[in-house]
């Protein structure tokens, strides 16, 4: 590991540190550090409040003079509640900049780079930026898009199937991955699922962990046949939502609205449109929701190309059979050459299992 | 790492190293110590030459004595070419002795530890043990079962599909994955794949690497319905064994031979019998067989429950699709509670895949 990383390193652990608290900002975090010391850390805590680097630099106070600073994200160039911190960087004296990511949005990323280049300020890009990034997933896309971050999770055997022949699927994976799966809820605005799914097995799809935050429950519904008596109806756990299309049933929409269920209609004729469906969400303020569907929710979501991370988690047994649903049904895609490839895989056992991560790049 | 596991590791090391050379014996490694030297390194070389310890002693000479030998399994108490190795031991005055696995053979098993402690010899045993087993895995089914270890190949995109809707399936995994399933049917002496295959994709089965082995080359096909210009049949890179059931017909039989293929009819009425064609490649000295076969194949080999160890390849892509074949087919099995585990799961990176290696344990 080089200087530049153990340093951004360190901003980095603190920038995740506040993961959870300074939404609809991303994590950022920053060091001071002058002749080899630390003498500023510091992280972006709540929104509304001095970005990381403001916190580091008062931490510094005179010995930022003549220091250099990390950031994990460009320093801003705009007039906020703290002034662009780029200019504060400049009045503080720093001589280096190391910055991790440029600012998400192209429209002003470079800006502050280039406050700091014209006050004769070396600055370095680039340094763990991929962890940076990533970091910022969700953000970075929904401050780009006005669309929530997708991630799609399943949970399979090794010969792929998410339930045997006879639809039996309890259980495919081990209690620590099942507890792996409600950090995931905990940790997405919200939660989607086709109606199929609340037909057949009624969840609550609630955050069963300890302080677990609840998502809000997304349902696919092309004509509002959800069942009245369901869980995700009944039992206020959580908001529910319920997504439509142009087929859906005024009765069922009053009665459905009566039990406290938000209802919007998509401009799909016979299914739900997703494209609209995300739109909404965007506008909603909800930054990611996790897809928890069957075969088909998950295929459509895929094959439109709205899906942005992909987690499966493997357990290590075969169950077979021709008939037997895998995740990602449908029609599927024709060449092997055009799949949907999977970039910056992970592995990581968790209890029995292997969980997969993956960021899809659509080819066809 | 322990003192023991130091030494047996070395032992196992010059084991390893003589793959492929020992059939029809096990890999065998050995090494002596005396005051914290090792004063003996020794492996089982070929079938009819001393076993590992002699070797080991011999290069011990005086030195054995008051020493301690390391093996990586138990020594022999039957009078071979080189006479129990048990006793060889008690006779250079070793007072320690570590074993890595018992003899797989449990009508003698236990046998030569009972020389040694019946000498006053202090026995450890376990040291090891897995890698050791693991090791002669091939070995320790062929000489209980008289059947050949079934080794089951296959190749899956990340949403567990071996071909797209279409069949298209090249290529699923990278070209340094498809290298290592040529180091699989190197190792194997023979490939087993269903006359589908052959109808479907004309394989040629071989192996393509330097200095590659090739298998002898098993075909299923319940008719002989097998094209007598696949490559299989007219290439003459290998040999060809086609197990037919009752059903097989005669003038294809008759046509078969003449162009060199060995036919063996099964008991089977109307499916080739499985239990019978192991018996038979057991008789025939196959000591170990890779399954390449399609879904139907596998699942046939899966549920009468004849496959021994499994080898996937994930490819980190998705190619979807209701009736995009997995590969494990049939009707499966029934229930999750009884689908088989997985046991020693090892995942390993090659190129873009992942190397999933466990043993089947059966449930139902």
């Amino acid at each position: 590991m080089s200087e530049h990383e153990f340093y951004m390193n360190l901003a980095i652990n603190n920038a995740k540190a506040m993961k959870g608290q300074t939404d609809p900002n991303p994590l950022v975090g920053s060091v001071v550090v002058n002749h080899n010391r630390i003498v500023g850390v510091g992280a972006h805590l709540k929104a509304g409040e001095p970005h990381a680097e403001i916190h580091a630099l008062r931490m510094a106070g005179d010995q930022a003079k003549g220091g250099t600073i990390y950031v994990t994200l460009e320093p801003c160039s705009h007039h906020g509640r703290t002034g662009p911190c780029a200019e504060a960087i400049v009045k503080a004296g720093i001589k280096k900049v190391v910055v991790a990511t440029l600012d998400p949005n192209p429209i002003v990323a470079g800006n502050g780079i280039n406050i700091l280049k014209n006050a004769n300020i070396e600055v370095v890009v680039g340094v763990c930026e991929e962890e940076s990034r990533k970091m910022n997933e969700v953000f970075n896309k929904f401050i780009m898009k006005k669309q929530p971050f997708i991630t799609l999770k399943s949970a399979t055997t090794l010969d792929g199937k998410i339930s045997s022949s006879t639809w039996d699927s309890k259980w495919i994976t081990s209690e620590e991955a099942r507890k792996d799966v409600h950090q995931l809820r905990h940790e997405n605005v919200g939660i989607l699922v086709g109606v199929h799914t609340v037909i057949k097995d009624d969840p609550e799809l609630t955050t069963r962990i300890p302080n677990g935050r609840n998502p809000i429950r997304i349902i696919l519904d092309s004509t509002l046949r959800i069942p009245l008596d369901s869980k995700v109806v009944t039992d206020k756990k959580a908001e529910t939502w319920i997504f439509t299309s142009k087929q859906y049933s005024a009765e069922a929409k009053e009665k459905l609205e009566q039990l406290g269920m938000k209802i919007f209609v998509t401009s799909g004729s016979e299914r739900v449109d997703l494209h609209g469906t995300l739109s909404i969400l965007g506008e909603h303020s909800v930054s990611s929701v996790l897809i928890e569907g069957g075969g088909e929710v998950n295929a459509s979501f895929l094959t439109e190309k709205l899906v942005d991370k992909v987690v499966v988690y493997f357990a290590p047994k075969l169950i077979g059979g021709k008939e037997s649903p895998g995740f990602f049904a449908g029609i599927g895609i024709e060449k092997m050459a055009d799949a949907i490839d999977l970039e910056q895989m992970n592995v990581e056992k968790i209890g029995k299992d292997f969980k997969f991560t993956g960021y899809p790049v659509y080819n066809a």
